[in-house]
């Protein structure tokens, strides 16, 4: 299994007027979140993307268990489980400042080729790249 | 079963650079559809809001089928399947102008008690005007 | 002078904890109200687009005299003042319900080519489009 | 003069289909912007809205000089220029990765009390701090 632990701060512009996170700001922090993940043992979106691959999202999924508020410095925990194949799973745990478990998630994300927009796999680079937290 | 159709338009600023409607920006799309749905039969967020009553997000999925561009004119289907109790649930249908579905949804919501941010029942106009659409 | 108006709903997504829109989403109510003027003469970014001409945003200026709240229904006036050159000015005007004017605005954008990414001038029909609408 | 430096890091989230940041994050950015720089001298926002108050912005004005990208990692130069009145004015700066100025910016935000929505005095401890970086 491949985990990684990063943080973002709650900011202003991503606050509702019940003085929470917004819930669609979620899935932006999942992106911080794998982006970070991958950057951390050296791959990015970018370069995936240079190679001509995109890597869009197939499923959400998100269970909010307590709120996350202004200015609240969240850990995400992010967690790889399977070695991806055409498909690629992230599973997430939101911890406030007070260690408590704030939110779960799961994202699955298709590697999908530029040109003619169908899946397709992932390049090797990654997998080997991954393949190292596996046993 | 309560069911109810509104539109959104895809803003630039909801767009990514894949060209694609960003992820995030379909639980704000929920949440437009549910609150036309809502006034439609003359119940809106504002009120409960005002009568001390809180509606936050427990529960999102999300499953993109696929993509909606800048400009697409998203017809969102939005269905209630069971009156309501402390949770509250919606499920989406988005359709685009060539009639394809492009993606699906549900989001379970909580009734919560502003003071007290407990669970707490939804008030009974609320639930006497969604029970005329089931019998 | 080319005038043109629209409106918008504040999302439950745009505000943020005073219980107001979020200063960053007069922008993207910006670029509605200009798709939405465009569009009403036959215009479309996404046409300007196909054609290898990008509209990026030169300049941005915002004045808020009085917030806009969750919900409200807000009528924006856009004024077009000038035929454009490279430059595309629009001007905006924010009414709420109570028909007070609480917001004002400007921006200036630039017709860039979309190969080079160097400014270039609009297309014909464009011009001549708003010319109809000055003497 | 009171200067900070910060960086935000561009998200996907955050992109258009131009590929650029969206124009509109910008206030978000220069929100991260001040919230850090304030907070680098012990000042928070947090604690402002706790004593009762609000800071809503009366003025933006942003100019586009060149983009910023998806990952881009930008530096923020925030200043205060002036000892905050009723009214306290922000300037930034952003630098690319390649060390160059793509956007400038400033934000007239105005001290407002919470209970009376009226224009008020910045707190005596706020003032005090901020002289420290002025004579």
């Amino acid at each position: 299994m491949f985990s990684y632990s990063t943080k973002v701060r709650v900011r202003y512009s991503e606050t509702d007027r019940m003085g929470y996170a917004y819930n669609g700001n979620y899935i932006s922090y999942y992106e911080v979140a794998r982006t970070e993940a991958l950057r951390s043992i050296g791959l990015t979106y970018s370069r995936l993307e240079d190679e001509g691959i995109l890597l869009p999202i197939l499923e959400n999924w998100s269970k909010y268990l307590a709120p996350a508020y202004y200015d609240d410095l969240i850990e995400i925990r992010v967690f790889v489980k399977k070695i991806p194949g055409v498909k690629f799973e992230f599973e997430y745990e939101f911890y406030n400042d007070q260690k408590e478990l704030i939110h779960v998630g799961k994202t699955i994300l298709v590697f999908v080729d530029k040109e003619t927009r169908k899946p397709t796999k992932p390049p090797k680079y990654l997998i080997d790249k991954l393949k190292e937290f596996f046993d």
